[in-house]
């Protein structure tokens, strides 16, 4: 039995949890989260789950001197320089870390001292550290470098992640600007409330396990904006308004485009789905209809990455440097 | 740079050559084939690259002497029983191996025995053997897998490799059996050159990874039948004979079916591509169009798996053992 400690219990991390107490090899041994309405509380009463006499404790040092625990799954914040103290102190309490920090998953190319610092700490006290997710973390990134294992050329990788958002969550409609005007939606984007994080870790993965030696990665953030009054969302939205958010990351090679990252969420959007086009030999063309439920996906891929964490040798790790998780039942 | 041995330079041998020598960090060393059309010559006057200087020898033991190669790419035979003393040698040698025999890509079901002799024959020597390709190695076995890696739950998986044969080489329209009569399909299907090799084989590998103990793997052939005249192919096919071959492997846990792998290669088929659909949370429904180009994409996974096997530690591994292959320039 493996025994996990969850780190930081917010609605992903309660997924998460809710997730982890299905599998058959895990042990849901303890959490940790310093929030006055969580820590005291039982893990199971917070997730719905009933009680499971799994203490949610303030702070790590407590939680891993009354449980043991093999690996900490650490669901706290996007930031790599927030993330930086907490991987570290896990790491000196021995235990290996599973992340879904979206600066976490590539920070070589944006901060590579900061990511030495974490991949030496890590190796100092022989944990493994992985960040992962369904974007960033497997769709736009790990997927394609999958793919190109076929490949004996490859000239450019394009991949898009188009969502309806009328069927998400009433926050997620929110987050990506659905029934804003256009005045509204720029405030909010120059807030940096509506960006997706982890495009250029995608574009840095990618280009890093290729051995493309990008000489520009740019991002850019728009609406979408209604054509057509949209009624299939949480609110009415008018025509001129934001329905959703489209995001897109490019990576360049001198003046030759390699990589594009075209990520769109928007109410009413016709059709979801997530596709990946490799222009080489031989060509690829890969859809994925309907696309891939993320919140589902983060929180299940998370959990398929421990077994190959726990088997690894010390350090910071990228999806691309270990064998590939899978389903464990 | 990595020096390569080439044991074997048949059909696939030759192409694989033509692609190593356009990779940068491979050096292409020496080249081992006993047939007496081929030892003593130039490898690349062989494969059409004009004189590259690196001669073929007709046994590993002098090839291994003249060269130091540090991985030998092995394209001999499919079965296990023969390719076993090959990959011994090579261990013995002291080369890493990167194979494409169709029974060696996860023997540890079929043959736990001869699988268990292998992998400690490549332990004892410090070796590391991969065996791959497109299929088995990639589009109907470690694909799935990695799909998998973003479910909480997988209640079945089912992949389809369709292909229209009508713009493949002749010999591929003849193994499948395109145009023979009834009596002739069940003949050479007796004789069994129609029979794909590895369905089983992948199927295995699926269910280790996925924890899932199967109680049967079956496997069944039948002749596609044209319903009309066909006349897109190397010859016309009359109503009524077999335009090509469908088969078709099932793994079961008890009387539920888990896995199901259909190939069907047909002149004359509408469409070309490669389908998975993984039966679980959240469901994935992935679909390659076109379908991946068989003979590129076995040479480039075998190259692109390289440095991979180089980096494992020793012993007989399987494409869920090691980070996965990507292109690499």
């Amino acid at each position: 039995m493996i025994r996990v400690l969850h780190v930081g219990v917010g609605p992903v991390g309660q997924r998460l949890a809710r997730y982890a107490a299905a599998r058959k090899e895990l042990k849901i041994v303890g959490a940790v989260d310093p929030a006055p309405d969580k820590a005291g509380r039982d893990l199971g009463e917070l997730c719905g789950l009933g009680r499971l006499g799994v203490p949610i404790h303030p702070d790590v040092a407590s939680a891993q001197r009354a449980h043991r625990a093999h690996v900490a799954l650490l669901t706290t914040v996007s930031s790599l320089e927030r993330i930086r103290h907490q991987v570290e102190e896990l790491a000196a309490a021995g235990l290996d870390i599973v992340s879904t920090c979206e600066e976490l998953v590539y920070p070589w190319k944006t901060r590579p001292a900061l990511a030495r610092a974490i991949d030496a700490a890590c190796a100092r006290h022989g944990a493994t550290c992985l960040s992962t997710g369904v974007n960033p973390g497997f769709l736009m990134d790990f997927l394609p470098l999958v793919l190109s294992g076929v490949c004996q050329s490859v000239e450019k990788i394009r991949v898009q992640r188009v969502q309806d958002a009328s069927v998400r969550r009433i926050p997620f409609q929110q987050k990506i600007g659905a029934g804003l005007t256009p005045a509204e939606f720029r405030r909010k984007k120059a807030e940096g409330t509506l960006r997706h994080v982890g495009l250029t870790e995608s574009m840095h993965l990618i280009a890093a396990r290729l051995g493309w030696k990008t000489t520009r990665t740019v991002e850019t953030l728009n609406p979408v904006m209604a054509s057509r009054r949209i009624t299939s969302g949480y609110t009415p939205i008018e025509p001129g308004m934001a329905c959703g958010v489209e995001q897109i990351g490019r990576a360049c090679i001198g003046r030759r485009e390699v990589i594009v990252l075209e990520f769109r969420a928007a109410v009413g959007e016709p059709e979801s789905f997530d596709r990946i086009e490799i222009a080489g030999d031989p060509p690829i063309h890969s859809t994925i209809a309907g696309g891939v439920n993320g919140d589902t996906a983060t929180c299940a891929i998370v959990l398929n990455s421990i077994a190959a964490v726990l088997a690894s040798e010390p350090g910071l790790k990228t999806m691309a440097d270990l064998p590939p998780p899978a389903w464990m039942p």
